[in-house]
């Protein structure tokens, strides 16, 4: 019998050729035709491997596949999506983003590293596994939707009204990635996200600067408004903003001091001389993963072309501020201390809008399914892995991992530092998409073989 | 023998076609071969009625042009440019700004209220002059500088190397203007002006707004600099800022307490509740024209689009701050004062970059030619003059009246508050106009008539 690796090797044009199909197919928001021709891509797929299909429904949002396949009272959750970012600013990309390219053993394509390549090295995965051994030895859901690049506005809904089918004893997450030297990373759940548009508009008019003497100036009221927010140091001083918080517990402490945390590399690529609050050592890693921010995206008034001048009293102010948190903090409440924050300054005359709206989560890194994803690492990478308790970004996690309370593991996956996800030239290795083809065969047996 | 009036009416056709042909001429900054023309034809105008031309040179400055006429121990310098702002944004003009078109008994086009038609508006004033009573009663310096609108920077240099060839008693200085009930505006100053760039880039590239939670953000950096310049009362927290202010003298306020000045019409107009720092009345008044400000005039960083979000820590932002001053305010005292107020307080790595740079100046109203200003108003014109000691605004009136110590007023003028100076659809009532042509010649009589 050929080991997985073997297999893999053997099957790889074949497996090239899923991805280059997939990456091939428009799938972005606004694109309701090759969206559709997507999700039916990964039916298509999925049914070829004997599951049984469904699509889960929720108005308008793009539907979202599920397939179930193997059996057995033990069941995994598998997620990942089938829409990718736009494509612009177009003119950097060196080839087109829909005609996937290979130079230096990469694959070039939008959506390659996010999310397809992680997608379709779990469906080869499936088809090597049933190879090598026969069918999945649990049940195996694996569920793609088609919203995620635009804020998985629905996949709440979604996971609420098709709980039962989604019911599952561990979830494998979109993959995490692989580190700078080759660790595979995995965490066990994702901050949360509030974003903000704070809106001010004081004058009926631009004016001219001369009469800044006798107007109140809107940029200055929001100047204003914004020094009450986060101190030097980098605490947030909205009120009550950390009431919720949790913070590491003893034993993520002893996590984080495990975590290979480069800090000179990563303060030297930033070109920066100190970290916020001149945190150093065990602190700066239990900064990166347990603080909350509040972060200034934008801001933008009046006249600002560089190098020129224009002498304006501008109308109005637009800033762009995402806060994010931590569990338990509630992005709802967030935004609701924000307003009575200001509110009770002075500042009740600004607006917000609110844009994305994640909830921060935890899932516990003693599972069965995480157990098995970190065990499955020493199956297929050299490297021992990157364990870390959440992502200091943030994904759909929430509705899953703490609403239906399945335990999730976002494990190694086929991003790379220098993948480009959301960027120009998104690629993905050929090696790595080949490894996690490995490695998904290595975690499902794991998982099946496992004692609780 | 005609009225000045009447003969004014005579030559209508032929004044408004000089002033057409003033404003057909592109004399922007940036096209020399149209500012030479601009030039030519205002030498021609006043080598045609007689005067003795020069062309006062500097380093590559467009050239200044000289035109002495008339006679006698006592003598006036007339300040006009013939340079004009850009046209941008084109697409907003309803008719073509070089080429002047009469809708509503008003011209428009680029340049005919600042500053040609006062430009065109004097010399053709000489020429009825001479018609009504021949040569001028005092020498006529006549003084027409081509840098105006990109902030002279020349001038200063200009007047102190042709010093003796523009000694003069008195300084008619480029027209003030007609408020918006036809009051004849009158002005005897001007405020100053420091316009900086404020600076900083703090990372090496944009970052994933994640990565806010160790990286310290450049915006907030700056916010919190920029929070430490003014209070909310509009007071400026610049260490020493105030420290050469004058102030208004008790002739001053007696002066404001007789200025129409209408508060609840500007506030309406603006469309704000109440003023910086809540003032009223005459204390609204000595704040316009006494108080010096620090605006900010423009503000940029990160992503800017409204109703959108993308979660990113910007690498730099810019700020542009215009700072109106009040004698005895210098510029770059000013500017040295907020690099050492930013120092001392840790914003040492915020760059300043300076545009604009004029001296705050008063003349005494109480001159011969402000008194012939003055009284000339009531030769011409219905309403009663509105008199203020400085314009709210800037110009560069500092060389002429302090450094040459020239005493100087900016009288009525063809400016009204909705001539769009600056802006799209520029435009001048050719009653306006015709207005200041007989005024030329009321002032210019006056003057010579004045006894000490």
């Amino acid at each position: 019998m050929p080991t997985a690796r073997e297999l893999v090797e053997q099957n790889k044009d074949r497996y090239l050729g899923w991805l280059t199909e997939a990456c091939s197919i428009q799938s972005l928001d606004g694109q309701p035709d090759e969206l559709a021709k997507m999700a039916k891509w990964v039916e298509d797929k999925l049914s070829g491997l004997g599951a049984a299909m469904s699509r889960l429904t929720y108005e308008s949002a793009p539907d979202a596949i599920l397939g179930v396949l193997g059996s057995g009272d033990r069941s995994v959750l598998i997620y990942d999506h089938y829409d990718v970012q736009p494509v612009d600013p177009i003119e950097l990309w060196k080839s087109s983003p829909f005609t996937p390219e290979i130079r230096d053993d990469k694959l070039y394509a939008r959506g390659c590293a996010d999310n397809k390549g992680d997608l379709v090295a779990r469906l080869a995965g499936l088809e090597v596994y049933k190879e090598l051994y026969g069918e999945p030895p649990v049940t195996v859901k694996f569920l793609v939707e088609g919203e995620e690049e635009t804020g998985s506005e629905s996949f709440e809904r979604i996971t609420t009204q098709y709980r039962e089918e989604l019911a599952a004893d561990g979830c494998i997450w979109e993959g995490m990635g692989i580190d700078h030297v080759g660790r595979p990373e995995l965490v066990f759940g994702a901050k949360g996200l509030a974003y903000v548009e704070l809106y001010y508009r004081g004058l009926a008019e631009d004016q001219h600067s001369s009469i800044a003497v006798i107007a109140p100036s809107p940029v200055w009221h929001m100047i204003e408004a914004l020094s009450t927010l986060r101190s030097p140091g980098g605490e947030v001083l909205i009120d009550g903003f950390y009431d919720a918080v949790v913070g590491a517990t003893e034993d993520d402490m002893k996590l984080l001091e495990e975590l290979p945390f480069e800090a000179e590399a990563e303060r030297e690529r930033m070109g920066i001389e100190s970290f916020v609050g001149d945190a150093t050592d065990l602190e700066l890693v239990r900064r990166y993963y347990f603080e909350p921010t509040c972060n200034i995206a934008g801001i933008v008034s009046g006249f600002t072309v560089p190098g020129a001048s224009k002498t304006v009293l501008p109308k109005e102010i637009l800033v762009k501020i995402d806060m994010r948190l931590v569990p338990n903090q509630d992005p709802d409440d967030i935004v609701a201390k924000l307003r009575k924050h200001l509110d009770s300054r002075g500042f009740s005359d600004i607006g917000i809008n609110r844009f994305s709206n994640e909830h921060p989560v935890r899932s516990p890194s003693d599972s069965l399914i995480a157990r098995a994803a970190l065990a499955a690492c020493s199956d297929v990478f050299e490297e021992k892995p990157a364990v870390s308790p959440m992502m200091i970004g943030t994904g759909p996690m929430y509705p899953v991992a703490s609403t239906l309370g399945i335990p999730t593991v976002s494990p190694a996956g086929i991003c790379r530092p220098d993948s480009n996800i959301h960027a120009p030239n998104e690629n993905c290795r050929i090696d790595d998409f080949l490894h996690i083809i490995e490695y998904t065969v290595a975690w499902l047996k794991r998982f099946g073989e496992l004692e609780e």
